[in-house]
């Protein structure tokens, strides 16, 4: 299943995408895709009533409705730093031992398609195309690596916005860099891992007013999504609806000499193979 | 006022203290004490009721019941390191020049009498006494920091709970250390400002089986809660309910030679002046 929701800001409904064209309405059925709704197992739940739906042909059209982040807010968005070779060398930084763990306001959470907006005082503000993983229950002290597959709903499109110099040059710790408002687009769709072939080898890809700046695949990642989910759960306790970032490939604005930054009317395209394509316009920070 | 929750964990109901023996019970006028209550301005709407409900002699006598948080699990658990002077000096760092900012998993949260529990293969836990700031409304870009005394719900006292293994041997950022389940024990109540005669001049300490280990006072912070909140807001969105653990003075685990760490049987109480006092027992790691 392909999860969506679409409306305004704030008032999204949920819905579940049946092809580029249509979707079925399922907001009689849930009141969000939310820790809730994850936690009540009310993603199974909803396959019987989707499929009955599709076949009684009881789908709706797309009719230009906003689309909205795939989750409601999470309890917390999680980011795992470094996690690609070729990232970290282009940063300037050693290939990590075992993940950094860092972290992001749940409010930074937008629309694949919404605006980015650069804060008050940037001079440093960069993108990321990242794998996103959703969880789908409480998880706490894996056994097992493996078991991590039941603890994933799904997989989303994220671009982990960061701004280099509040997240670097400003006291150390790199929270700070990456909790400004609109710096989580996430999105279109949340896809659940049976739909996709194999998800440690998906191509991803940014480009930044049409010029193709990040280029990678998930089979590059040092630690992979498995691995994140089960280390992680031996730091905290994840709930259901949690969003993992997990990391960036080569190609980041940092990395280019001279280093390449945002700039107002700037637009972001970023995709992984079949999790979907976001598109934002980078505007001027609040006057 | 004193805002308290009490009752079972995750079905704790919303009260207000009167005295160590009574609370006016307000569950039929809030659901709880969460971000949609601070947000709509619940906090002011309750003084009436509740000096009503005082004056008639509606209060209820404490029962023995258990003590929750007296938040609800907010949006975000924000924390400054290293802002006390003396506290940065005993754990061999230098003193900020801006507040660092790192987090805590939301669902650390737990009531100020609750069960310490240390994570599993944990090998330095500690202990920071802390005041913590709620936040009274959505909070962005404050002009200047007397701004900030209008964004502040209350105060409360917290453990920030840590295990430096975790937090400085791990991999670079400090949320890792400072997530495990139960790490953030805060109440008993929450204080409004205007019960509280100086913010700024609280003694604070901390005992380990009765032996004094911390003792301190917010005169000694180095960015106090209103900088903190205007900083913060430069960076991020705060939202009602949030949650900031601003910083612990000198006494810590970490700080002693040899250091000291907590172990299951101990028990730690720890208090700051005019904001109550709590007291936890450490449990042993789950089996």
């Amino acid at each position: 299943m392909y999860l969506m929701r679409i409306g305004a800001a704030g008032s999204e409904k949920p819905v579940v995408r049946v092809s580029d064209e249509s979707y079925v309405d399922v907001s009689d059925l849930v009141s969000d895709f939310d820790e809730s709704f994850f936690s009540r197992g009310g993603l199974e739940a909803l396959r019987g009533p989707v499929a009955e739906r599709i076949a009684s042909n009881a789908v709706s059209p797309f009719a230009g409705e906003r689309v909205g982040a795939p989750i409601a807010r999470p309890h917390q968005i999680l980011c795992i730093g470094l996690n690609y070779s070729d990232h970290a060398a282009e940063t300037g930084q050693a290939v990590p031992a075992e993940p950094i763990l860092f972290t992001k306001s749940p409010n930074t959470l937008v629309g694949p398609n919404d605006d980015v907006r650069i804060p008050r005082g940037s001079t440093k503000p960069d993108w990321e195309v990242e794998l996103g993983i959703v969880i789908g229950k409480r998880t706490s002290y894996l056994d097992s690596v493996d078991d991590a597959r039941d603890a994933i709903a799904g997989f989303v499109v994220v671009n982990d916005v960061s701004e280099r110099a509040f997240q670097i040059e400003r006291g150390g710790q790199w929270s700070k860099g990456k909790s400004a408002e609109t710096f989580n687009p996430a999105g279109p769709w949340l896809v659940t891992p049976d739909e996709i072939d194999d998800v440690l080898s998906l191509g991803m890809w940014l480009d930044v007013n049409g010029v193709r700046r990040q280029t990678g695949s998930t089979s590059t990642m040092i630690f992979d999504p498995y691995f994140i989910v089960h280390y992680l759960s031996q730091f905290l306790v994840l709930e259901p609806g949690d969003l993992i970032n997990t990391g960036t490939p080569p190609g980041v604005g940092m990395g280019f000499k001279p280093p390449i930054w945002l700039q107002a009317g700037d637009v972001i395209e970023l995709g992984i193979d079949g999790l979907g394509v976001q598109r934002q316009t980078v505007i001027a920070p609040r006057p």
